[in-house]
């Protein structure tokens, strides 16, 4: 049973996981769908109420069937390096490579469907608000009255962006910032605005969750810290990541958010407040996680790779794939 | 409880349905999401542990957990019309409207993840198989000699393409092909191409499911029809649609597969042989009806209505719609 890969040539958090899979002889296959239908073929037959489908890449064939987990990590855009690409290759090498992976039955880090759904910033807010999970009071609204009631609710406020990253190419990280108090909010008009009770925090905490494994990291908030740096990624360096015991209520609600969001990874984070309290500020379902083990020595990669490398477990076929995320 | 609508502004499917929910007395709000941040609006408010959403649009306000369904027809872009369109504002919108309608109870005709999952043709043959409905052999391959194979086995065939519409401005539909005796299969390296058995067809047959209620109509294969037409879509006009009976066996793979693709609705297309099997070709989650119910007067447009209208059922809250999409 093989492992597949679907992410782009240059990829070296891929590398990392790729050198435990090869430690334990797990055959794995490493397929860009960038590269269809130049160095990466594919075929699939439906006969007789069965398929058999297989995969060609760097000269191995693999059959479908036989893949016992795929992890989507950072792939390219479908056929985007044929030699002629066009947005019609790009749907039909899309459909054909994605159609014939959902029909198998391999586990998936992350199923694509439960990848899509992760990614809503305020779907991901009401389930960690089910889950238990502490949540900084939050308003998402094209109303400027509505931002104007809440910001005398709440003065000490940041703004973010609901979708994440800004579409340019390459996509470009939008910096969490705080709001002004005197703030004129009509421009919120012209488009949705998430605006977050700031926590005044003592840390941020990264958490990654691979399975049922938990690691968690906190980086401690400097002293002369500038209360106006919120974003940890555009922050200075500070203290470095550390190794951090998860709260056993935080556990449990972390256990059912994945459970609920059928995701097999998830990097969350938290802001840690004065009393210990882990707010929760978002999950990304494809987070990165080199800088966290390189700094603190956490096992991630390897805990991806044994996740990767389970073998299929012994259980009816399962025909929609999302159910069979988190296994 | 209202049912909302997302649609563009000239549909005249959704005025159908739209006219039984108001002879009801049912409310009803219709949305474009293109309209947003201009004449629809939205905001939702996070604040201990729970949410309050809120949708206007037309110069209605309704709250999103007053929701009791949402019909998916044939959304526009969000922001598509706004002031200053661009595809940060297209995204912060979606990610805006369907994350927070994506955290509501409401039942979803269907649900955007289902929806997505349903349009890959190499999933829907699979999971047809699985049902035990009979799929004609098919081969999507980039392999030019398993296509020269398969040809060889199966010497009449049809091409078709993988994903369906051309993705130009408005999509195309490339209509399915009789394959040529001597046909060279050498290009199929360029990009993934199905083939199909042709089915020596005597009727056509549409079947519409909504929610438990399947509604078939067959149009009959003219005597005198040109062997060479096989897409009906594209084929001179012949008899007329007429109401029919599903096969018992078919309604069982039937009810299977939309169990399994977790859709409310389908339009399923068969080819009927001389020895009146149904022959599974696709189900499109969001085919047209209107047509049907036109030439046959079957109340499609009803019985989607009287869906949408049911009451949400009283059972525990599910945070994860896709769940939930058929109840």
């Amino acid at each position: 049973m093989t492992v597949l890969i679907l992410t782009c040539e240059e990829d070296v958090t891929a590398d990392m996981v790729v050198v435990h899979l090869n430690g334990a002889g797990v055959p794995v296959v490493r397929v860009d769908p960038a590269d269809l239908t130049g160095g990466v073929a594919l075929s699939g037959e439906y006969v007789h109420g069965r398929f058999r489908g297989h995969l060609s890449a760097g000269g191995r064939l693999v059959s479908i069937g036989g893949l016992r987990s795929v992890w989507v990590r950072r792939p390219g855009t479908p056929a985007a390096r044929a030699a002629q690409p066009s947005a019609w290759l790009t749907e039909e090498a899309a459909q054909a490579l994605y159609g014939m992976l959902r029909g198998s039955d391999a586990r998936w880090m992350n199923h694509p469907d439960a990848a899509v759904r992760a990614r809503h910033k305020p779907w991901q807010l009401r389930l960690a608000q089910r889950c238990g999970l502490p949540v900084p009071a939050t308003l998402i609204t094209t109303f400027p009255r509505a931002a104007r009631e809440f910001a005398e609710r709440y003065p000490d406020l940041v703004v973010k962006p609901v979708s994440g990253a800004h579409p340019q190419d390459p996509p470009r990280a939008v910096p969490t910032s705080r709001v002004a108090p005197d703030t004129d909010f009509s421009a919120v008009a012209f488009g949705p605005t998430l605006l977050q009770r700031r926590i005044a925090k003592r840390a941020d905490v990264r958490l990654t969750v691979v399975g049922e494994r938990m690691l968690a990291a906190l980086k401690a908030t400097a002293a002369d810290a500038d209360p106006d740096e919120v974003d940890v990624r555009f922050a200075a360096p500070g203290p470095p990541w550390q190794p951090a015991d998860v709260p056993p209520r935080v556990a449990t609600g972390v256990r059912a958010y994945l459970r609920e969001a059928e995701l097999a990874y998830g990097a969350f984070d938290f802001a840690e407040d004065a009393d210990g309290t882990w707010w929760f500020l978002e999950c990304n379902q494809s987070g990165q996680f080199g800088f966290v083990e390189v700094e603190t020595g956490q096992p991630i990669a390897r805990t991806i790779a044994e996740w990767l490398a389970r073998p299929v477990p012994e259980e009816p076929s399962r025909v929609n794939g999302s159910n069979a995320t988190v296994r």
